[in-house]
């Protein structure tokens, strides 16, 4: 059996530290924790100062670079106990500082080009307690008041930047209780469930799916089933919201891309009309504006084209590149949103706002009736309540960050931002084909790409190389690439995340690979380039990669013991 | 045509005040706005350090109490124009102050008794903003770290909290990659529904229903449908749940109460056979512990033997009375929770947490598998990821706001506030009756009442009223509670939300009563008698009211006349 570490309490860490721990639960204290702050609250408010004063300044100080093993870190979170007396604020906030803010991600640091979180502008910190503090609930007016109107016109504005409708269209509807542009969500994949569901409602009818359910309204129109059909690069929320709506998750279609990366109309359109002779119901064509793992578009038009000859409802799942409409030189290449029923963008993306903010926009202000529900404290029939058509009950009013960054930061201010990024992936790009022994796999559509790590001689025996040997040298290149993302990360100077592509370069073959998103401001050509010198110094002093590397290139690994 | 009103911009808003207002968008401040604070965000750092330092104060002084009618509101947030250039910090904040802040609702006053939400411990706050200055993603290891074992940790904690597992139990599941005790998620509702997922993928086999989906699933098994049974007064996210699942909402069957408002077992047992006979599944039994709108708490270990005889999943719904565990007096009444397969808690309720914080916990760490999904780029198969198993994807790190009411409050803590509200509920129950004025009508069970304003002589009349007559003028009362309800609301001293429940003093008819909720250990027995005489006072001086009950009571109008 495996021996369990031994666990870190707080008790304990206060103790070391010679810092008093133990509080007493009476109602004096509890009546002044919910008022004003106590002295031995000091190290908290002090964190609090220290992160508006100069929250880099603060993660630097705070946040240690090496990775810590993961069994190690979860010593300090071991007990499932929940302690009977209170612990001093200042006793638990100095073992959180030690134990979890210490090992938390640096997700604002320039390097850390691998996920889609970015850095945030300061604002959004200020702002975010007020949130916090008026603590309202965006399920109904009665308890968020001006953040209803306030949330309505950001979908509002939003729904503009995407379907571009004329001021009397917005003057009529962003306040009507009777309809909705859209709706508020915890993040991308609500929103693309939500879409889904209402698209299924319209599709059989939302009475009949109440009265029967799903099986009962798919019999009575003599449906096997119903089908969306996307690229194979789609999200898994998507895959997730078949499930959970009961399509099944197989009936999310997942039809082949391009060699960019972009789902191919026709062979959609093919498939589509062979489900529907095999007697399934097309519900949804689903376009990706902003692929997670590639970054591409799909040709969102002739999708648009596809969606209107099936007759189904067209969902872009924009999350990532929404954004991208912000800027006049890269929007256009999202043409074709404007003809979606229905389009999902994350705030907490490119809109730069922190975690947990998402928006599904619907054409037709009408459409969420569909999904409407009513209860008779909340929510009543014809009252502006938001929560009548959102997926979740009760939501913090988070619209007020994304309301700011629309007006700090401005339509030509996100547009610098979305220029800058695809700007550095390119140059990231040119480097990387420059670079004898990297390989450029995902050429960057917009501001995220995909490379590998290859010695300039491999990639002269891989070009060289029949399919059987190509196969048998990238299955250990992918070997090397794991390592070496792990072995990047765990030294802690910068990070990039990996996935598993088809590489056209390479007859299809799929393959593990570097992906960067580049999206943080912060970020310039020289983190990249340093980024490449950092992980060409990992590969050459790490053992595995190198017996990997030796084995594949008997001449190198001759001379490499010479060194 | 209506006329529309005149929208309020910033622009004009900053001209008058006298305030510049245009940023310019070039990449340099750009590049700051992401670093280190620029003077022109001094306002935004004032009201930073106001709310540290006393966020009663900074309520006070900025919310305004008199309610502003919501279109008068809608004029501040009308445009739906992404403005081109950008606003300076100072000018946007001193919009959302005046426009925003001040047009708030005051959740933290003991006087703000009709909902859910409360006044926040101070140490929620500086917290938080940990949270949005980490920014990390709960979705996977690579960008949450420390907070992953952290998340799982007090999901451990809750767990153990409702079903006492001893100590191997937890050492074994708490970090297992392969189990889980539970989900995070954004409130009440995905916790539903993130159960009632769970239940439908293992009843029908999630392999079935991935490759049939959920018609196809059904045929096979030769159902009709499949149905979930719980009380007439269960939340609307549960008929929510049953639609989004595909199951129908008319699925979700609502069980007949007693007097004190909980599901009768026998009868929920009676109507489950009958369907069952008539050819559904039955998926599930939901009991309530504390039922949205009357607190009550169905007999939950009765409901776990129906559940028992029928086979079939056990889901209490525990998202507002959850938090009476931690009581030694009080928790006892959810006696049978400990049966039950999963268990949804909101956080942002009793547990006093922002907004925006719920859980679902299973008993059975491997049910979670039903809905597990992967990816290549992140929670890949064997990684300690979240993200496999929860309903949304991308999440912030609210989970530390968990673990410190837990560590900083304390079991004795929560505890005493637990008990606390509950005393408020009887000893406010005791004065309603004792007032001639006023009828309890729904009698606390926990800390949740509901109650209305009857003139004692119309009391009397009531009393003695025949069935016709008793509605009629129960009809006529429920114009008054609502006309009180809402000028109570738009005082702004204090505020109590309305329902519409059974009345079974009055034959069962469904009348609209105030509904009081005590959780804000502010709130004193005075407080609550203070409203009272409020709301006597608001129904002297309301003409409508004073009409309705003139025509009522025609001996007292004569006298009202007098006055």
């Amino acid at each position: 059996m495996k021996r369990r570490p031994r666990p870190i309490t707080i008790e304990q860490h206060a103790w070391q530290r010679g810092i008093e721990y133990r509080a007493e639960a009476n109602l004096e204290s509890l009546r002044r924790i919910f008022t004003i702050p106590e002295s031995n609250g000091a190290t908290l408010a002090k964190i609090d100062a220290d992160i508006s004063s100069n929250l880099d300044g603060f993660l630097h100080e705070h946040i240690v670079a090496v990775e810590k093993d993961l069994a190690e870190i979860e010593r300090a979170f071991s007990s499932p106990d929940i302690p009977d007396d209170p612990f001093y604020v200042s006793a638990y906030t100095d073992f959180i500082l030690k134990h979890l803010v210490a090992q938390s991600v640096r997700t604002s640091a320039p390097g850390f080009v691998g996920h889609m979180t970015s850095a945030l502008p300061y604002f959004m910190l200020p702002l975010s307690k007020i949130v916090t503090a008026l603590n309202q609930n965006l399920v109904k007016v009665e308890t968020s008041k001006a953040f209803t109107p306030l949330e309505r016109q950001v979908l509002g504005m939003v729904h503009k930047l995407i379907y571009g409708g004329d001021g009397d269209f917005y003057a009529e509807t962003l306040h009507d209780p009777r309809r909705a542009l859209g709706a508020f969500c915890s993040g991308g994949t609500v929103a693309n469930i939500t879409a889904l569901w209402v698209a299924r409602n319209e599709y059989l009818g939302a009475e009949a799916v109440a009265r029967k359910g799903l099986g009962g309204a798919l019999a009575e129109r003599g449906l096997k089933g119903l089908v969306v059909l996307g690229s194979k690069r789609s999200h898994y929320s998507l895959s997730k919201a078949a499930d959970l709506l009961g399509l099944g998750r197989d009936q999310m279609v997942q039809v082949e891309t391009d060699e960019r990366y972009r789902v191919i109309p026709e062979k959609l359109l093919a498939r589509a009309l062979e489900l529907r002779d095999a007697g399934y119901g097309i519900l949804a064509v689903v376009g990706l504006a902003g692929a997670t793992e590639t970054g591409s578009v799909d040709p969102l038009d002739e999708l648009a084209d596809v969606a209107a000859e099936l007759g189904c409802h067209y969902h872009v799942d924009a999350a990532w590149g929404g954004a991208t409409l912000f800027s006049r030189t890269h929007g256009p290449r999202l043409k074709g949103i404007e003809r979606a029923d229905s389009v999902t963008i994350d705030a907490h993306k490119q809109f730069y706002v922190p975690m947990g903010v998402g928006m599904v926009l619907f054409r037709d202000p009408q459409r969420v009736a569909a999904i409407e529900h009513h209860a008779e404290y909340i929510i009543r029939k014809g009252s502006k309540d938001l929560g009548s058509h959102t997926l979740e009950g009760s939501r913090p009013g988070m619209a007020l960050l994304v309301h700011a960054g629309l007006h700090i930061i401005g339509r030509k201010g996100y547009e610098l931002l979305i220029d800058l990024g695809v700007e550095r992936a390119r140059n990231f790009a040119r480097a990387i084909e420059a670079h004898p022994d990297f390989e450029l796999i995902v050429e960057p559509e917009l501001n995220i790409l995909g490379y590998r790590y290859v010695p300039a001689e491999l990639q002269r025996r891989l070009r060289a190389a029949s399919p059987e040997e190509r196969q048998a040298i990238n299955r250990d290149l992918d070997r090397v690439t794991k390592l070496l993302q792990k072995a990047q990360r765990a030294a802690g100077q910068s990070f990039v995340s990996r996935t598993r592509v088809e590489a056209y370069q390479h007859g299809g073959d799929v393959i593990t690979i570097f992906r960067v998103v580049l999206a943080n401001p912060l970020t310039t050509d020289q983190t990249l380039l340093d980024m490449l010198d950092e992980q060409l110094a990992i590969a050459a002093r790490h053992a595995e990669i190198q017996a990997i590397l030796a084995r594949l290139l008997p001449s190198r690994a001759a001379c490499a013991a010479g060194v």
